[in-house]
């Protein structure tokens, strides 16, 4: 069976696998001091312009996700994110769970927009019994959304103004940033994300790495002692080699960039073929994930030969359901997609 | 000036400070083993019907609720409650700081609806990815509510029947519990709430008390060793008499119920003046709370004779304020507002 | 039965009960804004010669011990304390609880010595490996100590100086301040502690109070929005007052220092007694709790007439016992005492 | 340099190379619902001789305990570890930031004592003040200790015995459980550990794998809907795979025991080296890691030419320090370390 049930189903991009093999017995300090934590940060602050920024290296979304934000905040602020932001649902209050609060705005196709968060603000502020209430200390975005949509650069500029004349940081959770920064529609690059956000993490586990995730801090509160900060979450990998190594091998050769265009690529190949045979699109999506409306008739026919991921029930009864591609997305996929429909 | 703006503006009910005075000497023991924490509780047992009940005493209805919601949910749960409900907006985040999510439902005049209680449920249990969100294990409501609205014996009835169908627990804040039960427009009683929630609290501090919050425990899900988890939050009052002579003392000669009458009576008065003075209330309150629509002349006019709170801003530039009545309101507070207005 | 059980079985001073009703019926607004909490804050602030001090009340030794030592402790810090210390000890877990580790060390009759404190930091900062440790942030006392012995001016000084220099704060847990300030065999001042602490705080609880503590900060690392920080923690009073009158006329014609005073004379008295009468004292304690050893005869026979707590059972199978004074401590007391010894 | 600094300074073992990249194009389901994580379990499962154990796997030692902790106790639990237990020292504080208090005994090279343990619990029970205070409810274990020393199969039993008589559970820290399960002087199998535990680790990271940990549930008090709980805390894996793979390769043809038994070996070569060239024993470890106490003309000499570990300072003023072996230890690193003593 065909899938195209999410970017993470398949390993790790061979280049990467290639390299902890190369690296196996090299004897490396643990706990991320290691030379190939310390080359991808290197490397990870070059491709951002940012020289001065901090790299984290993290596993998985939900971990970097609740960690930054926790380290960020003051006791007194909360977390602004979409409705549908990733934190806001999917993470098993886990952002709760570090005794922080999310504050939820109504998103537009997954994003936080400059105007509906100026309106809390303006509401928040005017209310007198704010003392008693969660402050906003940041915006979480996600860039990819969870919808596959993508900011402008001047939504970005926007939020992060917004951000910094309200005491606030704004953090991007770039979980599938690879595509976000391949997309054929965007004017968003690296280095204006680091330039807007305070912090934001470049997505490893979706964007071709066996795990791992880097975190990089690169405008106001950044937290000190970092490392005890991530031991006392249990988040502090003994053989940080794991990370660091992986992270050198996606930021050499631009293999992130080529992993981003790869799967660039076969999304725009596979809209093709869904617009072709005359599937609805629930948004347009500019990134690996595409998100198209099926009756319950094309769902159960599709289910037979292909995986993908439910998403949620409509109120006329139809389903939207996600197909993504990844690195691994190959051509003989797409083909077998272009059969079944 | 004469002031409506909150219940908790003036001290205690005298015979409450009496009592106090009367006891002081005696030589009790701590942390609320004296007998009359004890007292208190077979009172309350008594009243609520309910003689198994598990009373307990706390100060303050946010640590009441976010002790009780940490001690009621399993780690996998949240809590559900209106979007306007008291813990959803103003406790400081006090909820999340016990690591508990509060999942929000649009209310009804502050109050969660039945039907979208049950349509919440059937959409999560839907949801293939529920694992990786917060289950419900908890619904929370404030009768009165934020709003001065009481739910219906019927309404309470659906809930805890929804609730105890769905491996949930009912749980009620009563802050203001005495204004709810002398309402003229209820037919909920102290033993009707004993029987459909699994848990709630008897509100002192606005009903009269100088300090202090009676927890019941009367159904599933009773906290083992709750004196080692109270103290292990802080809240857990060496001097525990100060709690049990309190209540001791609204529970007998029915205060807790003639505190309640006197303020309704008012409150009623109240409501005759306003509408007798062509003013609009925001929503029908039948407690001691009520919701009145200003202009922004007739709030500058008020606001220099008069004192109470700031509610909400409305859409069309009005302004709704709120108006309470307690123990302490008089028939000279009352006339003073007639004459205001 | 003649109770010396604790310094909590009794209720308020007199001028206290009293205070509270005269002032029951003024319309006050709540959450510690009201003219008592400010007239309070004021005199405690002119009696520690420390005219910026934020003076902030709580309810409850436990509760203010952990809402201090989260609020002043950075996320790598832990508190170090005397084993024997209350929050080492019989605070339920209240400190971990809110995620501080607590460090203990070799206590002196209670004390934390200033040797031991740096043979501690030297031995911390030598090892390798302190990155993966909780970092010592603040040094906890007691003053009196749960042994009821008392810190030298000098010793103050040197805790302070050890702190200072190690990017740590002092904080003074004064549970029974009024004992410590009045005892007979004491150098230190209210002035001294404000000037060696970065925060303390003045117990009322136990000494005098139906209920509150008044924490004072001095020093460095004050927590802002603190209320907003209370009342996540459900610690913030809606009836602020309560708190505010108590320690308005605690601070008011010296009524603190009179009840300290009262019972360390009542405590002079008792060890005068138990001398004459051949027991013997576990330590020396120069405040209102005094040690006595016992053996099973003496214990059985005492407990039929008299109160008292059980300390700790010694090797030789003697068992420590604690008599208390108090405010409401008799003459008739101390009589009954020494005619059953 | 030839190094002996730890046993996790190397990647991976081969095969576990070998199998990653031979199963990274296999399209399998996230979260460790993979075919790998099935077949991993079901082998630990056989290898523990207990069918229905629960098998999780997390990433790292301290996320493993921090969690493992956390599920298990009650709220008013704490858990007691020896003085130099890992999670006493050397997790940043993990424990505590999970709310839960370490309760420390005094060890012996490394070990809680049945008897020390039995007398703690004596005296806790025995404290009237003992609802206070936090309950013991769960002894943590290493095995191999830190120290590198191991139970026997009695002493296991009997702290199995205490644990269940006195409510609590017995949990073990397997980091380095290969090295103690392949020792010349160990009686203890994997089976005698899941007859006698509640819940261990086998550990990986320190054992051979690139990264993971296996967490066996095998007693009582499982927690329920534990894929929540690891999501909750940021330690749930996209690509669970990753560690499915790892263990279920360690648990094929007993390569998990030939890491052991092969790091065992030259253990016991480097101990017969130190032990021909006259170096004293800190302790006598049977297992992989050895403690040699080295003065300062050795600490420096040594240094110059092979890594090992700074372990702590001998009152004397001589070092102890520690060599460890691993799966990557090879004849000529022997060779090279007989070369410079």
């Amino acid at each position: 069976m065909v899938s195209f049930e999410s970017d993470y189903t398949t390993g790790a991009h061979p280049e990467i696998l290639k390299r902890l093999s190369e690296t196996n017995l090299e004897c490396l300090p643990g706990y991320g001091t290691d030379r190939y934590c310390e080359s991808a940060g290197e490397k990870i602050r070059l491709a951002c312009g940012c020289p001065d920024a901090d790299v984290e290296f993290l596993l998985g979304g939900t971990q970097t996700n609740a960690i930054t934000i926790d380290a960020m905040l003051r006791d007194y602020e909360g977390v602004i994110a979409a409705e549908t932001g990733h934190i806001s649902t999917h993470e098993a209050g886990a952002i709760e769970h570090a005794g922080r609060k999310v504050l939820t705005l109504e998103g537009s196709s997954g994003k936080v927009l400059p105007k509906v968060l100026q309106d809390y603000l303006d509401t928040f502020y005017a209310d007198d019994n704010h003392e008693h209430m969660v402050f906003p200390g940041m915006v979480y975005i996600s860039h990819p959304t969870e919808y596959g949509t993508l900011y402008s650069k001047q939504e970005l500029e926007e939020l992060a103004e917004i951000c910094h004349s309200n005491d606030m940081v704004l953090y991007m959770d770039g979980a599938r940033l690879a595509y976000g920064l391949m997309s054929r529609q965007t004017d968003v690059t690296l280095e204006d994300i680091a330039r807007c956000c305070d912090a934001f993490y470049i997505g490893g586990t979706k964007c071709g790495a066996l795990c791992g995730e880097a975190l990089v801090f690169c405008g106001s509160r950044r937290p000190a002692h970092f490392m005890n900060f991530k031991k006392k979450r249990g988040a502090l990998l003994a053989k940080g080699r794991v990370t660091g190594v992986q992270f050198d091998t996606l930021f050499t050769d631009d293999l992130y960039y080529r992993i981003g265009s790869h799967a660039i690529d076969a999304a725009e190949q596979m809209k093709d073929i869904f617009r072709r045979h005359g599937y609805e699109f629930y948004l347009d999506s500019p990134t690996n994930q595409q998100f198209i409306i099926l009756n319950d008739e094309q769902l159960q026919t599709l289910r037979e030969t292909t995986a993908f991921s439910f998403w949620e029930k409509l109120p006329d009864g139809r389903t939207v359901v996600r197909f993504a591609t990844s690195w691994s997305t190959t051509e003989a996929d797409l083909k077998a997609l272009e059969e079944v429909l």
